[in-house]
């Protein structure tokens, strides 16, 4: 299948997903939240891919929502009134048309496989800026902007933002920076821990591979997928006997697969040999992928 | 109906709340709780009210819950002796002896529909430190001081503030500061991320002021409602999907709504003028906000 | 009983515990694992002990799991392959050996009724690493090192780790730490927030007595057991109102105990003489820490 609003480039491993729309300042649409929702379900299956970057074509990372497209910009059907009890099952095709599009696609990062990294290479505003807010790191580079601009257009955060930047900031910042709705440049995400370091423009690619690299050459696919996904998740339990139960499954189905390899290499002090695949999963991971959904 | 302990003064749409017990340094008692609790219930039905200010009238903010009432000073009836069941039904009148005034208030600080600021103009101790750490922001003075100081007289933290601390300090600060029982200085309290700068004595409340205006002048109720409830539920729940479900809702009803306002003055690089009132919110609030209750 | 891997010494009320297999590093075995999590249930019931120090003897901190036992090093049955559903009765004897060890111990830790130092005079690496984020707190000597390198021998963090990290540093940094894998030197450790400051070696169990004697010394030993406790599972709670419920019966048990004396004591501006004692906490402990598991 080709895309009409992406371009994917697999190079050594890494997949960089390029917003590719730069006459729109890689205007976020139905259509590219489909592909990117699409792209992060395809890399959970593609064994030649460890680590994925995303991002933008021309000078902009993102520019939010097309607001191009007029009067019903966010494509809801205003004669649905949808309450609580509507959205239970999201599979449902009568709301399908009510569900935030940009949390579908922060959804998908967040169930990937593969760590990934935004690699903010200019503005990203709006769902340009709380897609990155589900990656595993925001890298900057000095033409960047990061702007939570919502409150300034009568609407609210979405893509599950308010789920994961409390998570990297806190929520007194949280609250400041969604409320504030400010336009960042790029030192001052690094100051507000949105970001770790700001780049040239032209080292900001080879620095996201770097960290890519860093985070999943030469390591197992399985171990860098299993522990990617008990961050995100077992951090939100109530209690850190559940993170207990996953770890004792993780060790276990580890230490009988790649842990055994790593383990011998390391005595052995040679490099390992990894067989597992990120697209073979241990039995419970599915189970427990789906439990609290 | 009239308040006792409390100076209520609106301006320009900004409500400040000043605890008003000047000679006993604003000692919180029972009166006090309740009347704060009735202040945020009622704020979040007035539509002149788009930002709430607390301070304290004279040199202090809060020196803490009021002793000077002598042997049980916490109010409580020493034959019950309640246990967790018991606690379940909060709305049962035989608990409600039982349960922590300053809970009463930070629950209804928490549930408000309009952002709140502590400017913090002195000694803010016990109930008068953990009260602000439900609001929205802390803006100190070179005066104030800030101590979570129960265990230094043999009792616990109250006022859900274990609840809100780890979310602002993350959890080895939140043990450290609550262990160690110490009262910060204004410096203190920045350094340990409870506050973002310290202020003259004299520009603390237009400090407080130009924060409630950046967060709310010129935007819409609605939105600034819906987002400050998002980061504070969503962040806490298990799973990222739930609140891909209020998202989507409060995106839908934004939209359909300020939003539309919102994106057409955009578009039309004019200021918007918003039509939603926080007393009116979506039909899907109420039903959230009990959730989990 | 008698210890075979640990050390206990205890000195005015602070009982350091020592790791105590130097010509391995303090390496982490299974014995080691079942001696720490009966130290950790013992001093509970200890009233002598007010605070615990966790180091190593010899230059090292622990340098994690035995791998000189050769090939099943976790101590697996690789014949069982449990899944989610098995992981439900941790008591059943047949997931006995599935159970990962060191989180039996980090278990046995967030459960203590005393705070918990880890005082690291030298490398602390896999389990030596993890076991401290279940601490209070991480002061490390210039000698320190801090590797949570499961990534480097294709296995996943454990002893419940995934749920201590990310809210001592937030979830953007405890990805980072696990997927790189790095091991941290002293100076970096403070850099990212895992420990506090950088003590001389000769030093160090003497900052640790400091901090415990801050935390402990003429403190009610049930307001501390209570205060650690609700930090680590107020805040865990989806919403407030939790945090409230166990507020309050906290603040009634120690106000009609420990509360009456030091409030008594402050008023009368004399030192407080606490009866309580950790062992025997209010009624409602033992089933609120039984929730949620």
């Amino acid at each position: 299948m080709s895309y009409e609003t992406l371009t994917h480039t697999l190079d050594d491993g890494v997949l960089t997903i390029t917003l590719d729309r730069p006459e729109q300042l890689n205007a976020f649409t139905v259509t590219m939240a489909d592909e990117l929702e699409r792209s992060f379900r395809e890399v959970n299956d593609n064994d030649d891919v460890r680590a994925v970057i995303v991002t933008g074509a021309g000078r902009a990372f993102c520019a939010g929502m097309d607001l191009s497209v007029g009067g019903n910009v966010f494509g809801l059907d205003e004669s649905k009134r949808p309450g609580l009890a509507d959205m239970e099952d999201l599979a449902d095709p009568r709301i399908a048309q009510v569900r935030d599009t940009g949390g579908r696609v922060t959804l998908a990062i967040h169930d990937c496989r593969k760590p990934v990294i935004a690699a903010i290479n200019g503005p990203a505003v709006g769902i340009g800026a709380t897609m990155t807010l589900a990656m595993d790191a925001r890298l900057v580079s000095e033409k960047a902007r990061f702007g939570l601009v919502f409150g300034r257009i009568g609407i609210v955060p979405e893509a599950a933002s308010t789920w994961f930047l409390p998570r990297i900031v806190g929520m007194a910042d949280a609250i400041d920076l969604m409320l504030s709705a400010d336009i960042l440049d790029a030192e001052q995400t690094v100051a507000r821990r949105l970001a770790n370091g700001v780049h040239d423009t032209d080292e900001l690619l080879g620095a996201a591979k770097e960290l890519a690299d860093r985070w999943t050459k030469g390591r197992s696919p399985v171990g860098v997928a299993l522990t990617r996904q008990m961050i995100r998740r077992n951090s939100a339990y109530e209690h850190p006997v559940e993170a207990h139960r996953v770890d004792s499954l993780a060790m276990f189905w580890t230490s009988v697969g790649d842990g055994k390899e790593g383990v011998a290499a390391f005595l052995g002090k040679r490099a390992a040999e990894y067989q597992g695949r990120a697209s073979q999963l241990p039995d419970f991971y599915d189970e427990w992928l789906s439990r609290g959904q």
